[in-house]
């Protein structure tokens, strides 16, 4: 059997630690989180690591190196979105122990220590807060977060404590910078560029900075039989001519991935003119200079669209997160390590957040993202083969071999 | 008092007749509908009408013109929206008992009789249905409307019974053809064109068809962080391209008026892709022909737009009501009454639907447009002023008096 037909059925296993329903559903510090964390110890200890369960929940498993050796960090997170799938998060852990049983297996030392995470919580899905694990490492946590409650008025600092974890323990989990030599996460793509591209594996460039606006176009409604079309002030013509002017700017500008996922219309009625909508603008990129200039360019486009047409237009930005740079040695590394089954590793950006983001705080970060099917991920249908695993855990073995101590 | 000055106060008075808050709600059947008559009444009377209730709850007053001489009919409907106006409808009641009362202060006798009607429903805002009165007298009515319920689950049936109308008496209100010379309606424009064009008043072609068609473009959703542009399949930008489609297409064809009023996107978040739009695509028309070539257009162009980006396309027809053109001769007879103040009064179709459409079974009709302020209706802003209702009065006077009997 090989790696990649263990990973697949270690994860089939694990996707049963699930509520009921379609797919995974699969929540921080619950029972199904419990149930999870009895197989992944599994998985460490088949790999020779020493388990521990830190004060945010993360499950760490940790194969020392050399007398003082610096530690390389591998990690994703255990959870799910409601009804997600059996590879989104929970994959990379799988990947990263594999790895380590291989190197084990093969008689291979690591030439650092390396710990394997299991992160609690990174979708959000139960509380209003996420990454408690990775900011707790970094140094970065809001402690206030600990006051938010679930949806069941649960808060976060009554739910830790219930799972074994002291929330006064989280200040003193913040490690060294010095003792690090990076954090690695293997991960879906949850795109359907390596699908496209006939590749198993890719090397991630960075995380997407993310900006959010909120758009609105201000007409005149009207009774659509009375008013003729020369008489009109519709703001939907002028959102969709705006729409439009989205997509075919960012398809010919580089690093660019901008969406309207949503249109609100006023008075939203098949007999009358609409006078008022409002849309959110979301823009992405791994260069965040690009970004700001594509909105910017965006706003002025609003602006000509509006005025041409005799509306107002208003733009407003309600949330920016800056890109994380992928670190260039250790992402040259894991390309080599790729090297042997795709000699030009693909490079390209990671549109969605991850653990890695939070751990860029504390550490250089690399990803490395496995191929899934149809680009689809947080459904029950998200799918990568055993041999795209089995790839990885021999990239993820090679690029552990690469490292200095 | 010019009779634009005592037809402004009628309507303020008869505004009361309302149930609480903004503007006026009078729906039919009701203790504010049962108040309205005894308003009307008094203007009837006041013309020396001789006045009755009919089984639809139409209040008639008629005057008797020479002996074995038709009757014109001009009516128009008692009851408004929810926060409606003081002129949708009533105002047409109202500006024919002052054109009889104007006829009869100057001693001139009408050619013909004259019946004014003040229609208890037009606005179906009461019971799903509407147009009881006329389609009575034109015998169109569908006698299964009567056991429809308004919200509070009381009958048409119940309704009527309770306002002193005989259900069973319905039938036998069907006028004969022969008898009647045309109905003529005086209604404001609810639209901008009289404004534009610095007119009073203006000449009906002809009641606009309606078509309505409900549209759904199919594509792919994904995460809009992670598939790039030229992978999308995005149902919302093909609806855009769509929407402009029907503006820039409706704007260069003649007689079409075309409006997209809502659009419903799935799966409706700022970051998603969007996968489905559906979208009403409603057209109207004083020639059906010119509304179904129009509508065919439309579909070819979604089916290209759709295409184009690796979509799918569905369309499918809804409702559709064909158009009803006025009387050739009426309406010259009218535009001829006008004349003294507007030597070419502007002609332009009606793009909502009026009492005179389910007349136009048993007679021909005309109709003629009162300029309202900034084209508003079905609003307590809604406006005609004094002088512009004084001179409808007299067009309508004039107009009577060139009738044969």
């Amino acid at each position: 059997m090989t790696y990649g037909d263990i990973a697949q059925r270690r994860l089939a296993g694990i996707a049963t630690c699930s509520e009921g329903g379609a797919g995974v559903t699969r929540l921080p510090f619950t029972e199904e989180h419990l149930r999870a964390l009895t197989e992944i110890r599994g998985w460490m200890e088949a790999a020779g690591l020493q388990v521990r369960l830190d004060a945010a929940g993360t499950l760490i498993g940790r194969l020392e190196g050399p007398p003082g050796s610096r530690t390389l960090l591998i990690g994703s997170h255990q959870d799910s979105v409601r009804s997600g799938g059996r590879y989104d998060g929970i994959m990379g852990i799988a990947l990263g122990c594999l790895a380590l049983e291989k190197l084990r297996t093969e008689g291979a030392a690591a030439p650092c220590s390396v710990e394997v995470l299991a992160f609690a919580d990174e979708e959000g899905v139960r509380f209003p807060t996420a990454l408690l694990g990775p900011r707790a490492l970094a140094g970065t946590m809001d402690l206030s977060v600990l006051d938010l409650a679930d949806g069941d008025g649960v808060t976060l600092r009554d739910a830790l404590a219930g799972f074994g974890c002291d929330p006064a323990g989280l200040v003193a989990l913040r490690r060294e910078r010095s003792d690090l030599l990076g954090y690695l996460e293997a991960h879906i793509e949850q795109g359907p560029v390596l699908e496209g591209a006939n590749a198993a594996l890719g090397v991630v460039t960075g995380i997407c900075g993310i900006e959010r606006n909120t758009l609105r176009f201000t007409g005149e409604t009207g009774h659509a039989g009375t008013v003729p079309m020369a008489a009109r002030r519709d703001a939907l013509v002028a959102a969709a001519r705006f729409v439009i002017a989205v997509s075919e700017e960012a398809g010919w500008t580089a690093n660019i991935r901008a969406t309207v996922g949503t249109l609100t219309i006023s008075p939203n009625a098949v007999n009358a003119i609409p006078d008022i909508t409002v849309l959110p603008l979301e823009v992405r990129s791994v260069d965040d200079r690009a970004r700001a200039d594509f909105a910017a360019r965006m706003r002025g486009l609003g602006e000509e669209i509006a005025s041409a047409a005799g509306l107002s237009f208003e733009m407003t930005r309600t949330y920016v997160q800056d890109a994380v740079g992928c670190d260039a040695d250790l992402s040259d590394r894991l390309a080599k390590a790729i090297a042997p089954v795709d000699r030009a590793p693909l490079r390209l950006p990671s549109g969605a957040t991850h653990d890695a983001s939070a751990m860029s705080d504390i550490c250089p970060i690399a990803m490395l993202f496995v191929r899934c099917r149809a680009g689809l991920s947080h459904h029950p249908d998200e799918y990568a083969s055993a041999a795209d695993m089995g790839a990885a855990v021999d990239a993820i073995a090679a690029f552990l071999s690469t490292l200095d101590g």
